[in-house]
């Protein structure tokens, strides 16, 4: 059986670990091959792509990043040609073909496996690794990526605390999350933080302030915000993410500079704020994140070895299960608002800045 | 209501997340009182404790350590005295009530909980919450402390590698678990080991050698080895842990000497120890254990303000549940041999070295 | 003897390093009291003040920050009142000796040793300690902070360089460092940027663009850039720090952004960019910062206790000198263009924007 | 020009820092030419080597241990050979006239650099880079590998703290250092040790224990003890290094274990020991380590170019100078019993067991 192989959509903790499972999986396990596609859904339009073998992967595990390069916005039934927006999906499906393909797996998020999804359609045999950093895919209770992110922003609310304390200001950690607040909440549950601000809970930037103000009268004069990229101020995102969008002025800080100057102006605290950005995504995954990675790349091997075909590997609870590809797309988590969670943050007194 | 709380066995990265969650829950949330007992349960015999505020628990969410203090030997019912053992069980409920304590919390593994168990026989309310760097206390899937220690362990690994590497060594890192070894399958999962030796897998150190050389034939002139500090060299445990036993010789590297001379001699590499020891206890918890403390701690005031008793905490899946705190005592959680990570491991190339 | 202390400025890892020193040298080595001022200058003219024991600096060693609590706009001589701008100095003195303070050592930057300089002119006997993120303090080599805040940026580039590599982007990186590049140097030597920029080297976009297009050729389809933020495009520097100057737009992601941009429109490769701002500062300090403020709390204490005042103690080469507070004063240290590390750097194939 | 370049001696944090300046800055810089041998000066005698290339060197700055090998015994005048020992050096120099040699770069430690010299006295140009972890080659102030290794056992004292805290025990950490304690006095002094035992400094543990009564009369129910493994107990060395040497015991855990039992029968508190180990030599290298170790490469390159021979790289201060080669060999820098950070570490009230 020859596999191919591409990861799709933003770089994140455990590509790597993901690619060498399942190049050992299949070599040692079961004696197949594998193709890797480079750059995501472009190498297969393109026809960029090599064998993998064991040396390719040897010490990859803790290296964050992709060794097959990513792409997202290479979507082979609307790729940019200089010609213009063409469907080079028939092109895609022959050049599989023609590298042997038996079956295809997709590393990525909702964007990678719609695109599978609809490749599966034409009839290719795929089975999908799911992949975000922000924790908000269907069909998984957890993708690999998310510990890592959650650690390095919970690292950053510690750092924040010092200078939060010695100078008595309100220090706002503006970290990922465009439509799922799931980093924010943890991270800022993880770091102590006192006011959480999410895309799902409907928050006034008033009550934030009451809150901050509360603790100013128990004796303490500092506070950390932590608030996803994107939470709504009056029911509107903030955020703008590209620098190359002529229509728009460049990512400014968004929302985590909203909060801080209108905190700052409603309370009379000094406020700094701090965009985590891209650090989210880079670096050596943690333990959780390669493990998980390993457990995601043999399980998909197995499955392809059994004949199983549109399927997606998914941790459940603690177990590895298969969900129709279908499952995961268009369908993404949300922190509910009474997520145990969110529960257990307001009953330790953190504010959502909706009361 | 008035709770009590203590911290007992080895320390261990989040009790004091624990403590800060029950005290903030109590009193935020529910309006409770909290008092703290000293050294474990030996606060509780020589009544050593202390009312515990807000600002008691404040900063401490980050700390190792648990500023109750603990204790792994002084079990009421079998209490040192300078007149000897004697059953204190009695004193230490009279000092309970003196306290006007009605519910006692214990933050323990295996030794608190059937302590608390036997104290809840002779009628005194308590709610445990797990604890055990090992994670191998049965009833609840994960404690916390354990994602820690990974973490520490996965660290070693890497960093062992590069030696290994350089010098072409055998390199063997023994890991804590004197009964488990879910330290060692998660570390050497993570870390990318060669082999990985465990108390639940019986292996024998000549199939070890061969996976070694099997690694040389494939160019590889270095092996990783990850071994729990209970894997047994021909059916004999052989760590000693403690330098205060008269009896026998001080803790001598135990396992993981045997294991790097024994490879050194069968395969003609050279070969070298590490005993990661109490680094794998201290320090900052990881996001996860924090999280997961914060959760047992508001978890375990629920249910003590909800008339519960005689329960533990439980992680289940991703829920948090209340079990019989005797479903936990006396009921460790073992490494199956198939289960799916040692088959996630074996796929990938790791011997376990029975094989 | 009895020594007042205060931290002025912006907080910096190894403050508390320095209080820890101060207090136990003082008390153990000398019998000295110590009075410690709170917020920087602030506490001397508000009394804001308390006695510093051995147990109030117990544990601070590893902790980011300032027990002391800091301030960086508090200026006796022109301390911001209710009614207006007042010169405080002469209340300030007053506290002082109400207090019995001998000899008042200074923990701050150029800022705080100036203000300490005037006071010196008045009369008060100080003793300084340097302190600045950015290492542009004249009169040391170093000062305690900055191989913390180098550290965290070195972090940050290995970090981006997963997503620069996966992604073939332009990464971009901007430190502080508004007159001084000592950070962004260091950093990006440490990281192995591909481009540095800096407040004291003339640069172009369009020579940096050249530079990322030379490594395009030789087949390396990404760019690490870090950036100062201090570093002027066409002569202008573009950083806006503060969220509340009514005058002018909050903090726009300054040059990083600029240099993103152009870089992005230049070459044809997507480019994105990363503020670190407070991160820099925050968390607990690195050995070499831990020891060198240990190092200075000593050393001031011997000097005051030698009688000496006016003077700051310094890092000259290896050992620890003092030095004419004034010498400190007004005299930053820059990089030099032909500093033996920019040469380094262009030797090993870095670009610095200038040719 | 043709440069050759080996790494000899234990690895270290920063070679392949190094590998990586001395080809770029030979290539880019110089359009030199660079060999490299493997394994040390054992690829001398064996002729192992390979042409470096600026792709070869890609990617490997933050990385530990060294691309190239290394070894740590193989002497080519009294080189280990099947029929005996015997003087390879003619054969080891036909080998580097063979390649073309016309300077060789020895990365190295005291025995690489010795060796270096005898060959240098037969008529091979060579330039030293000094390499120690331990920190105690003399000729230069520091060498990379000695921060990292710092930084790695400060880690470790910082989590002892809350097992030591938490349990009111005595902690033992023994870390690297035969001969000299550089790693012990910087570690114990950055992590707040109560205790630091030398090879310098006699002490004897009747006074260590001392110390620990004095502590617990203050309320300290807790000690960390920071001792060099290189630390006489009675005036004997008592570590033992290899699993290999048939007619010792292997390594117990030498002087850490004495330590700690001693401790513990003598002051009645329960002691633990850890030992770092190898974990000191690997991982990622500081900022500083990188950057020193770039600046070696650089600068030794630059002494080739030159002209020069029979010289070391070294730091002096804060600059990078060139010593004979012979000033660094068999001239150990040790702690002065009256150094400074010895005085400083004294005046905070550390013991270091002898008054």
């Amino acid at each position: 059986m020859r596999l191919g192989i591409l990861t799709g959509g933003g770089d994140c903790p455990g590509l790597n670990a993901v690619i060498r499972a399942v190049v050992k999986t299949a070599v040692l396990d079961y004696g197949f091959e594998v193709i890797g596609f480079l750059d995501g859904f472009k190498g297969v339009v393109e026809n960029m792509a090599k064998p993998l073998s064991l040396e390719d992967v040897s010490g990859i595990l803790p290296r964050g990043g992709t060794i097959l390069g990513t792409s997202n916005r290479d979507n082979p039934f609307k790729y940019r040609t200089p010609e213009g927006i063409r469907d080079m999906s028939a092109q895609a499906l022959e050049n599989l073909s023609s590298w042997g393909i038996d079956l295809l797996i997709t590393v990525g998020g909702d964007g990678t496996q719609a695109i599978a999804l609809k490749f599966m359609e034409k009839g290719l045999k795929v089975i999908g690794i799911p992949k975000t950093i922000d924790n908000d895919l269907g069909g998984t209770d957890q993708t690999f990526g998310f510990d890592t992110a959650r650690a390095v922003a919970t690292e950053a609310v510690d750092r924040l605390h010092s200078t939060a304390e010695s100078h008595h200001r309100i220090m706002v950690l503006e970290v990922m999350g465009r439509d799922a607040g799931w980093i924010a909440l943890h991270a800022g549950l993880a770091g102590g933080a006192d006011i959480i601000l999410l895309p799902e809970i409907e928050f006034s930037l008033e009550k934030a302030a009451k809150a901050v103000e509360r603790r100013e009268r128990m004796g303490k004069r500092f506070s950390i915000v932590v608030v996803a990229e994107g939470a709504r101020i009056g029911g509107k995102k903030v955020y703008l993410m590209k620098v190359d969008d002529p229509t728009q002025p460049m990512r400014l800080g968004g929302v985590g500079r909203v909060v801080a100057k209108t905190l700052q102006d409603a309370v009379g605290l000094e406020a700094r704020y701090t965009i985590l950005g891209h650090l989210q995504r880079g670096g050596s995954p943690t333990p959780f994140d390669r493990i998980l990675a390993t457990r995601f790349g043999y399980h998909a091997v197995k499955a392809a070895a059994s004949g199983e075909k549109g399927k997606m590997v998914a941790l459940k609870g603690n177990e590895i299960r298969l969900v129709d590809l279908a499952e995961a797309v268009g369908n993404p988590r949300r922190v509910e608002p009474n997520h145990e969670l969110v529960l257990t943050a307001r009953a330790i007194g953190v504010s959502f800045g909706d009361e």
